[in-house]
């Protein structure tokens, strides 16, 4: 399959890009690096991404900003950065992409565990990772061209060490990615995939 | 109890009211109807009515505007009509209004069934209502001087009748009402309270 792998510079990313590339033909996009660049949060360059590439079998987000804080120390502008790049980045990649995906092939993008699972500091995150779920459930119901579905990784090892927290129960980034595996290949349509239900 | 509710006018805000009126002294308001007034999709007019209202122990939101139709054709600005009013203004009222709520008291949002019951067209609504039970949830580890809920009602008998619709398993607001009513006195926090697990 050709598959557009955005956000395939990040950690669960190049994971995905690892698990992926022997068998299938991988367009690399990030932010500054990869074969293609995009800014989520401006939806002119989303369309310029796929004028740029054309038609694909795949589409995987691993991309999406948001900020982790206690509540009282968000600002606006940190909850608009949840909603106009992990959240409306991804709903734009469906909104627009849809049209360059090829019938029966599938778009695969990322929330989390702390939409369900949160902890103190997750509110935007959260958020953004709800919305994205109720989405992902609601919009498949007018896409029967295709099959679009959310991963929602756990903490991923790699990351909790980067930010010198204990990575015991963290599930690492090669772990992660067997979800959006089983997204791409399996039959999954407007479902959240756990991560911590394909290990 | 004094019990700020914002949406006063609609057709769920009236059936609180009703509700709520023979027990506890209400303060409504409105988009243009109601005691007061506020526009939930301006952070500013949130921020003057809790100055013009100052403390209650309560505050009941039954408002938010989002847009139903076709995902097709759901454009940008109904996408963000649904980020920026239904979602982020009731994410505001918790963010401002908590300095406005005695301690021990509670405030609860409206999200909806069709976070995790979706229907063709419901793609944007959706979005704002899963983002609200998961902000929710989050936001409640934060907040541990009040209590935080979200209502999900189902669809109103009233509002299918005057959309022209079936209204036959429609939930009438006077029931809707209730679990408003179990949010205001139960021990509920960081909860979706569906409506019909209250009838």
């Amino acid at each position: 399959m050709k598959v557009l792998l955005i956000g395939a510079t990040g950690t669960i990313g190049k994971a995905v890009e690892r698990a992926l590339s022997d068998q299938h033909e991988l367009i690399t996009v990030g932010f500054r690096d990869g074969m293609h660049q995009v800014d989520l949060g401006n939806p002119a360059s989303i369309q310029r991404l796929f004028e740029t590439v054309g038609k694909v079998d795949a589409i995987i987000s691993t991309a999406g900003l948001a900020k982790f804080g206690p509540m009282a120390q968000l600002s606006d502008a940190d909850f608009d950065l949840a909603l106009q790049n992990k959240l409306m980045g991804q709903v734009n990649l469906v909104r627009i992409g849809q049209s360059y995906v090829n019938e029966g092939g599938s778009i695969t993008l990322t929330s989390g565990i702390l939409s369900r699972h949160p902890m103190p500091g997750s509110s935007s995150i959260a958020m953004a990772n709800g919305a994205l779920e109720s989405f992902v459930r609601a919009a498949a119901l007018e896409l029967p061209q295709l099959r679009l579905n959310v991963v929602a990784p756990a903490f991923v090892k790699e990351t909790m060490a980067m930010m010198g927290m204990d990575s015991t129960h963290g599930i690492s980034a090669a772990d992660t990615s067997k979800t959006y595996l089983a997204a791409l290949s399996g039959s999954h349509h407007g479902e959240t995939l756990d991560v911590t239900d394909h290990l």
